[in-house]
């Protein structure tokens, strides 16, 4: 049982963990206060950016002598190997803590363990607290690590009547200002956006991130076997780093070699473009733990089809057209009984149009739990 | 000036009104409240079906004599005219009434003027109380009072990508059951139900409300050009009456001839199938002040290009199919600039499903403000 001022605590160290969102890949975001022996406060932390101390570190730091006899709450179990900074099991017990509290198990293969390593110490250990909000600030970590492979947020923007672009092509603009300001924040969040050629050469995006602070720029990712990407493409700019995906047949001898901008060769699908879970794993491999795919409708069937599409972010504008293309081609269903089912999850008005999120109710490629422990975790 | 008790009775004599919705017309809803001279309720009324008494002829004689030095709060302007039970101003006179709020004015030139004649006779009279809920209730009758044809409610049902079919023409079910009831109120509040030639044909839809009591049946329309509707389709049978609206050159002699089976030859529109505007004008005639455009998705586009849709709702299921047939088709609209943009006024979970109610902001055809006099009002 956990106490009011422990409840309180957690709740804390959940939003502690929001602020590292999109700086920690690939590691998890982690939010941790430090209660004294009285229950007051006497430490917080969170983990800022990978290669930077642990969140209870840190709030082991700020807490001082104050540990000692005192009760942590973690939202994810303390690590029990030695990355750069050290266990923090071993942390918490050299600290002298009396309790420990935290609210998702970690589920990689090298940092479990910490629980038990406590609870051999003597330490009073406990899981589950505010699980529940724990686990969704850590969706796309916990989801990849689930996986096996970078959590995907497919966000689209459409008319009522589904359509992301009149029949002459011209799209601008169809959502409002406060949808873009939202995708930008989307964006931010995720440690790689991903568009294919087909939007690359209609609407040459930038994909960073604009208009915030502080952000670290994700990962921007082309997904082009012919390497048809224009040398004066403005995701070829420095504002983040770029990613060419091509085929490996494919030659990149014009590609401009540039510091920031890489090519990487991945085998063809069956049918148009590059296999999906290569894509997927090329990117896991470079610590890339959350996708944020914007399309366009093409490679967002795709991915559908390859079942790799965990959340689906719709921003729907009030606006009809009747004509044009659609915000979603081919996902490999041709009958309603095969029709991608999703739960809704949240439904927000941003000015004047709507966000619509909602996941998969089924996932259909087989998730492959286990991760390599090489890919687990970088400290 | 009103007081509380007044406002608290018009805020009533709104869902007395609501009450009538689906059987007064080519009436609108009407509600009535008399507060007797120490503001208590006396009496209450409503317009129940077209060629009943009206609201205010209900709740004086639910009054009596408490009526005299009163107040009378009426959701619509008291009528000026005499039709099958005497004008409503006569009878507030009459009835020794001091003081009159209602909500809205009533724009048809038959009727109108009720007030000057409440006023002249030494009556307090005032409008403007609660005018915002008045109008909503009665919102397809003053519609169609002020454009001089029927309000058009555009009904559709569509995946989140606007698909209302999978590619191989399946459909059921993509919305949930609270939303296909959801529709059947809506029919059980229209006074005609209108589909294209395409739906009956792929659909064989029926039309009719089921599932709820004591409605009056809406006309079904059938909008085909040809006259192709099949002797033993659904929407022949004798749940309500159908009219078959046809091109004023097609051979009718195979119909089948019974009660209740209507044909309207109309003529033929510049591109496919009849002229929406007499299609409208021959409802508007018939006593028609709301209809529900159920589709499909050609006709659909009809309506919206040529200005003829007053109201959106669309039911969005949460499933995503990439292929198939969309929601709306060619609406005349080639580029974005011309995009018909709505404003959504209303966006409801209904299970799984959303239905987004949606109003366009610019109403594109001329309106006809006003009504001939024979189609105005009939008591
Ligand atoms: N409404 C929205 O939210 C939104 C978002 C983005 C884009 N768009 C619009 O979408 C339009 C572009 O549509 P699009 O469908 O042509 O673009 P797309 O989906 O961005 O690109 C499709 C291309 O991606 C490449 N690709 C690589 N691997 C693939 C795979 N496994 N499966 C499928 N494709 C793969 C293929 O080209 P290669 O064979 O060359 O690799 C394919 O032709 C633009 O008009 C843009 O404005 C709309
Ligand atoms: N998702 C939904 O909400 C929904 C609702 C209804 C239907 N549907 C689906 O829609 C499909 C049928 O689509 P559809 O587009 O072929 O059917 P539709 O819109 O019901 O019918 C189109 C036909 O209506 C006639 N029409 C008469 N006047 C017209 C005018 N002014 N403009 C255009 N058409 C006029 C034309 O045929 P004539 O020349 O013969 O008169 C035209 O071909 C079915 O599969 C059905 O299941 C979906």
């Amino acid at each position: 049982m956990a106490t009011a001022a422990e409840t309180q605590a957690m709740r804390h160290a959940v939003a502690l963990a929001a602020r590292g969102l999109g700086h920690t890949s690939p590691n998890p975001v982690v939010g941790c206060v430090i209660l004294d022996a009285d229950g007051r406060v006497a430490g917080e932390g969170w983990h800022q950016r990978a290669g930077g101390p642990h969140a209870e570190v840190h709030a082991l730091r700020a807490a001082g002598e104050r540990a000692r006899g005192g009760t942590a709450l973690v939202t994810l179990e303390p690590c029990n190997h030695t990355g750069r900074t050290g266990p923090c099991a071993q942390a918490l017990i050299a600290a002298g803590i009396a309790r420990v509290r935290y609210a998702v198990a970690d589920p990689t293969a090298q940092a479990r363990g910490g629980a038990a390593t406590l609870a051999a110490a003597g330490i009073d250990v406990a899981a589950g607290l505010l699980a529940q909000e724990a686990e969704a600030v850590n969706e796309p970590w916990l989801t990849a690590m689930r996986r096996g492979r970078p959590f995907v947020l497919w966000k689209y923007a459409a008319t009522l009547d589904g359509r992301s672009a009149a029949a002459d092509g011209t799209s601008r603009w169809i959502t409002s200002p406060d949808s873009r300001a939202d995708v930008h924040r989307l964006r931010a969040e995720a440690d790689a956006v991903v568009v294919g050629s087909g939007t690359l050469r209609a609407d040459d995006p930038h994909l960073a991130v604009r208009g915030r602070e502080s952000v670290t720029q994700p990962l921007r990712v082309v997904v082009d076997s012919g390497a048809t990407v224009k040398p004066g493409a403005r995701v070829l700019d420095d504002a983040a780093p770029t990613l060419i995906a091509v085929a490996e047949d494919t030659s990149t001898a014009h590609l401009p070699r540039r510091p920031g901008v890489e090519t990487v060769r991945l085998p063809r699908a069956a049918g148009t473009g590059l296999l999906i879970p290569a894509l997927l794993a090329e990117l896991h491999g470079r610590g890339v733990r959350s996708v944020l795919l914007e399309g366009g409708p093409t490679l967002a069937g795709a991915f559908l089809a390859a079942g790799a599409v965990d959340k689906v972010v719709g921003y729907l504008a009030p606006v009809l057209l009747g004509a044009g293309p659609a915000a979603l081609a081919d996902a490999g269903i041709t009958t309603i009984t095969r029709a991608l089912r999703l739960e809704t999850v949240d439904v927000t008005r941003l000015g004047p149009d709507l966000r619509v999120t909602a996941v998969p109710t089924v996932v259909t490629t087989p998730a492959t739990p286990t991760t390599p422990a090489s890919l687990a975790e970088e400290n």
